[in-house]
């Protein structure tokens, strides 16, 4: 399989293009929720979601059985300005360690019932340093947002992008400060723990990004101030969509690569659902500006894909009530 | 097995020889944290809980492999007064729900990897109306304690103690006023659905408990206020800590159960933690209280062990990271 896109116009289109949520099956989810044997309500946001997968399954019962995990790795050249606590060479370290299960994410992954894809994108050709030119040109960000396209696979029934990538937070930041506004100084956190200078460099680098790129907005955002991951996370929850498979997204890298999508396309996102919020205080800043509620908020700031991954089972517990409890006339319960 | 106590004079001692966590474990297990292919704290609140637990099992580097959950049910002669919005039978109808498989918490006990037990005390012997007299005399709410003392399964690593009876938000709203004061009013709520004129009862027939017994604490406010099921709820988690098994807590009925323990004797609670906060009202104020922070938020309000099942996939998580992980030096990783 390959893409269906060979330019960001092409690419557009797509987005343009792809599938609603199947609103009778979501509302014979509905119907099927109010007869469960439960007060009304009584299961909070886990009635919500349930309904939600449904219509973007298309089976007002449905079931989660293939979930995929796939972790993107990229690398950024605006690590030489020195804007992260670790050094370059970790993300393709980070990427062997992937592939020989001792991340969190193999751990996370194989614990939720999923399975688990590592993509290392060029790793030996980071993006150019923002602050100088763009990050990618068109033919680099395409070729990124099909390799996360592709990745997806159609047997799937519930997808998480996580990433890997040195630099990543920095060029997070600057993606929502372009989008959203306000000062650099309101998006840049500690990512992996930087020190104050190290933040001061984070601030300034994403002023200058924005500024030197004129405050872009959309895919033109993703392009000159993202990176091969973000670009491939948001070219998997753009294929996702086309197979309506929904999507979890992760912390504040993952989110901010799909806000491009949202900025692009407003609606873009109605199968993708916020799996925590990160300890990286921005992140909650984009979720807001999605009006997309996380389902956890344990201080994780990893990335790999990992709140994300825990999340699946919050949705699994949901889906599992939903399709597998009794009625109250199969039960024989009264109902208030 | 039986249980290791008559009377309450009894359980207080047992109460008072418990053993406490295995701090050499914890501490080898704060060490291996800190090895972990993951900046520092990454994981947040998952780290936490990967330690505590590990302290509790006395074993640096545990599994969750035999999570219990047990769901103890009740009535109530407050519902006379007409306190919920459900008839007294549906506790009864949804103990064979929960024999049938057919509740929320067999679908959340699954997909959770738990087993599930059903324990049903003396249905069909209400506890007393607690405006007029102690819900239980000494000998039942022994009784009780012991029923759910004797319920726990030694060969578990993990447990979780649910509800069911209708009237029960009443009997924990009366538990939570005696023991921490303030007005009726802060502590009811509308528990499965009851209308303002329900929430009017509920609040007088609170004020007159509590009045009645003179605001009692620890196990006098179990016995006077609680019910079968909160007794068993107890008994179940002094069992747990006399074994050291890590104990999630569920939502408000539960957790003021658990309350009394801590109220007769502090720290009886510290291997407890709680798995979820629910849209009760009052059990966000218990749990400030206990100085327990919920693992989740997810707007539930059903009882049956439900929240703290879904929160057992959470547990799972972290010690599955805690454990599967390579250390930095495993995976030749660079450290930052």
């Amino acid at each position: 399989m390959s893409a269906d896109f060979t330019t960001l116009a092409e690419f557009r289109a797509v987005l343009a293009g792809a599938p609603g949520t199947d609103q009778k099956a979501q509302g014979e989810a509905e119907a099927r929720n109010g007869q469960l044997t439960k007060p009304p309500g009584a299961l909070g946001r886990l009635e919500d979601l349930a309904i939600w997968y449904a219509g973007w399954r298309g089976n007002p019962r449905p079931q989660i059985s293939a979930p995929q995990v796939i972790v993107f790795a990229g690398n950024h050249g605006v690590t030489a300005q020195g804007v992260s606590a670790f050094p370059a060479e970790v993300t393709e370290q980070m990427v062997l360690n992937f592939q020989h299960g001792g991340a969190a994410i193999n751990q996370l992954a194989k614990a939720a019932g999923a399975t688990l894809d590592v993509v290392a994108l060029d790793l030996e050709r980071p993006t150019a340093d923002f602050t100088q030119d763009a990050a990618m040109n068109e033919d680099d960000v395409v070729s990124a947002l099909a390799t996360g396209w592709n990745a997806v696979s159609a047997d799937s029934d519930l997808l998480v992008v996580g990433e890997m990538g040195i630099g990543n937070t920095t060029s997070a930041a600057a993606i929502a400060n372009a989008l959203y506004g306000g000062e650099a100084a309101d998006w840049v956190g500690r990512g992996t723990g930087v020190d104050d200078a190290g933040l001061a460099i984070k601030e300034r680098v994403v002023r200058e990004g924005v500024e030197k790129h004129g405050n872009p907005k959309g895919l033109k955002a993703l392009q000159t101030l993202g990176g091969r991951e973000l670009a491939a996370m948001a070219g998997a929850i753009a294929r996702a969509r086309s197979l309506r498979i929904p999507v979890i997204m992760d912390g504040f890298i993952c989110t901010s690569a799909a806000a491009t999508l949202e900025s692009e396309l407003s609606g873009a996102l109605d199968h993708v659902v916020s799996g925590h919020v990160s300890a990286e205080a921005a992140h909650g800043a984009v979720l807001k500006q999605l009006g997309k509620e996380p389902m956890l908020s344990l201080g994780m700031r990893l990335g790999e894909g990992s709140g994300a991954a825990v999340a699946i089972n919050i949705l699994k517990s949901a889906v599992a009530c939903h399709s597998g409890m009794a009625t109250f006339a199969e039960a024989g319960v009264s109902d208030g």
